[in-house]
């Protein structure tokens, strides 16, 4: 295994391409912006949709699954929404190939199947859902409408990036429906909250909740809930989104509900997604120069075990006390992995598990047996300390913990000091290329100024946060009244 | 909620497509072919993914995720397979829509946005894998490799059914890459009893193991071994398979590996899947003219507590009961279901339980508070029995195997007294016509004679059986030799 990542000083996009394919967590397919997600990145991915998928169903969510074509007549039933994702549409026109009678042993379209409507390959699944809903939903009996969906969905976008920005991506996307204005708006921020708990509690990823400017917002949303992360570079990543999307796809597809009183209303909606776009915010938010580093809960494996030995004997000798520990640390509920391979020395070992993250790695030599020691090194702050047999149970146990909670709070605290409130343009300006980082600052609320900053910058606001910071103030850039700071950012 | 189900015996074909739908399990969509998995239907699935997704993993298989697309040159590049789906196939030949000019508020395909290479739905992923796999094998050290996806399909149908066959189904589909022919026969005919395993243990549904005829094999495939069951209408359903792939797909894509000793030899292959064609089977396997019928194992909800009441003081005095019950069962594992809604009448939820099949129904009244005692339905057998408390929670337990092992017997028994060994071509048609069912009977194991058979009777072999009847004989049509005996049946 060849190491030598680019490290993030020199070229941080650099660095970021290349650990996700030696981490063996995805590459690129020959299918242009699409990404084969590998045995390891999935597993992460599986480790993520686990703990998402009970969070919905806690909060009363329920799976289903909705077709993966859409229509063009339904697609373009919402207009706004239509209009946001049209110019990224995969079309489906024919559903037929035959033999290529000009090229023996080839395939071509068969011109006689083609398609009387078009089929949209889902960017987005609000027009195939709310044509559904449409059929299940007549008094307020049915209501609310609470179901979630994973799926994948395709964008076809120019610039693709493993994880990040791709043509096909996995995500879940939730879509309820509810009897009022208020219990829909008040869905759509619990589940920013859900988010937020997730990429907190889980990724190790602190994030600002808040709500998107009117440019930003979702197309067909009336309001957009974000939750906003901050890269190791400086820049923003949006992490997740919950939509409140009043009544537009209600109307769209005329969804309307008898009230208890017996009057027809329209119904109330949300959306909301996270998709593998977190994958690669998990990356950028803990790993370093030498690999990948993960957080304990979401590793695939926390702790792995290398034997070190010269001949048979001692190699069996240290498997004994290898498995014999690995036994003992899977009664307590921690994934371990021995690896016992012959056809690798531990120290291209130590390199690969260094470079997929694992966050515990415990080394057995025969010394070691000797001893009745281990030694045991964390991926986080590559340290390492000689154990006693009879401390190591509990120690290993206390350290998922502590890397759990050290990764956040160095997050935490790298956010803190990325994070700068500005009072001048200029000063904006020149702080954003020098030192990066989330802005806050004040804005006037017009799209003209968001728009200026964006073409001159390349900053967009990630969100209005939702704190109680409140002060009110003047535009930096038009010195208008501003009722709150806003936060700044260059953006993935 | 109107039930009245059409009876199997006035229309089997009517009862299933009424049944799949009143007991929300899947719906119809707007999309030609495609179906909504209702919430109720994808909890089923969900246990069935579960269940197998762990038995993979135990055999060593981890999970992956390819895309959706698969070029024309790809596609096309192992023939049989390409010829075997090139009729069948979704295209997607544009990636944007716009603004129709003549029609405002529309939209249409961007003539200017056609790819230079038309895209491919997957029906199935052995191309775009093979490609994928080619960069990761080298050498034998990366061999066997064991991966499985879950993920979404599209044959494009002409005539579909719910569940059954649908232009989009969700399937799970391992591919395996072996360094020794032996090794990739013995992890398919493994992958082929994992399914059998997982029909009979978890869907109570019996199943032939079996290798199918020449004409019946997967494109592409050396071998495809099946699993057959039966279903109670005399139509056989074909519910697994999985290939010996040889090294088709490692020629067609040029995927060799270095030997220990340094020679460069082609990769053997395997693949195996199956979809949510199973719930379809899970359906017709058990379910009668009052609605579905569900193995505990798989039920979403194995028992529904109904109360009882007249007034708010008995509803109070029974929910307490219940909610204790509820908590006993659950310690034990049970998923247990509380219907305490107040908008729908005890008969009525009756009603519903039966159509969705809950394996137990326990009724809670004012009567049984004072006696102590409960009432216990079971669906299979629409029994009642009235329980006392102290031995509710032990025989509800005890239920959950009784069930299971219930259906199991009874579809074995069913299976077994529609099995007719025949000796002429006269006695098949006559009982394929009169009774149904899997026929054994001699073959001379030609394509002529399987042909001329389907042709005059709509029956196919389903399989040759893989089990130690090996007595020879004369094909029943021809009277040439015939080495053993294979199954026929009418097949869904």
């Amino acid at each position: 295994m060849a190491k030598n990542l680019t490290t993030r000083e020199e070229d941080y996009s650099k660095w970021y391409n290349e650990l996700v394919i030696k981490a063996d967590l995805a590459e690129n397919s020959a299918v242009r912006g699409c990404m084969v997600i590998k045995p390891y990145g999935y597993a992460i991915w599986e480790k993520m949709q686990a703990e998402l998928d009970r969070m919905f169903k806690e909060t009363g969510h329920e799976n289903a699954y909705f077709p993966l074509f859409v229509p063009k007549s339904l697609f373009e039933a919402e207009e706004k929404n239509a209009e946001g994702f049209a110019k990224e549409c995969a079309v489906v026109t024919h559903y037929r190939l035959q033999n290529d009678p000009d090229k023996p042993g080839k395939l071509r379209v068969d011109p006689e199947a083609k398609l009387e409507e078009e089929l949209v390959v889902r960017p987005t699944s609000e027009a195939i859902i709310w044509k559904t809903y449409k059929g299940w939903i007549q008094s307020y009996r049915d209501l609310p409408l609470l179901i979630n969906q994973w799926a994948n969905v395709v964008r076809w976008e120019m610039r693709t990036r493993l994880f990040l920005r791709t043509a096909e991506f996995l995500w879940q996307e939730g879509h309820t429906a509810h009897a009022t204005k208020s219990e829909a708006v008040t869905e759509a921020k619990q589940m920013q909250d859900v988010y937020a708990t997730f990429t907190e509690n889980f990724m190790a990823m602190p994030v600002v909740k808040g709500i998107k400017s009117d440019s930003e917002r979702f197309a067909g949303a009336e309001d957009t809930y974000t939750i906003e992360a901050l890269m190791q570079d400086g820049k923003a990543l949006q992490a997740g989104t919950s939509h409140f999307l009043g009544q537009n796809f209600a109307k769209a597809f005329d969804v309307k509900f008898a009230t208890k009183e017996g009057k027809q209303e329209y119904v109330w909606a949300t959306s909301w997604g996270v998709s593998t776009r977190l994958m690669g915010a998990l990356v950028m938010t803990h790993s370093d120069d030498k690999g990948l580093v993960l957080p304990p809960k979401l590793a695939p494996h926390q702790v792995v075990i290398v034997p070190i030995y010269r001949n048979d004997e001692q190699f069996d000798a240290v498997s004994e006390a290898a498995n014999k520990l690995m036994k003992e640390l899977r009664a307590k509920g921690i994934r371990v992995k021995f690896d016992n391979r012959d056809t690798h020395k531990p120290g291209w070992k130590f390199n690969e598990y260094e470079l997929k993250g694992i966050p515990v790695r415990i080394a057995i030599g025969p010394k070691d047996l000797e001893n009745g020691t281990f030694e045991v090194a964390r991926r986080d702050t590559l340290t390492k300390e000689v154990l006693a047999k009879d401390v190591i149970i509990d120690h290993v146990v206390g350290l998922m913990e502590e890397i759990q909670t050290s990764l956040f709070t160095k997050a935490i605290d790298h956010r803190a000091a990325h994070t700068t409130e500005v009072e001048s343009y200029e000063e904006f300006k020149t702080l954003l290329e020098e030192k990066g980082g989330f802005f806050s600052a004040h804005w006037d609320g017009t799209n003209e100024t968001e728009e200026k900053i964006k073409k001159e910058t390349k900053a967009t606001i990630r969100c209005i946060p939702l704190d109680d910071n409140n002060t009110s103030g003047k535009c930096i850039v038009t010195g208008n009244p501003s009722a709150r700071r806003v936060l700044f950012a260059k953006a993935y």
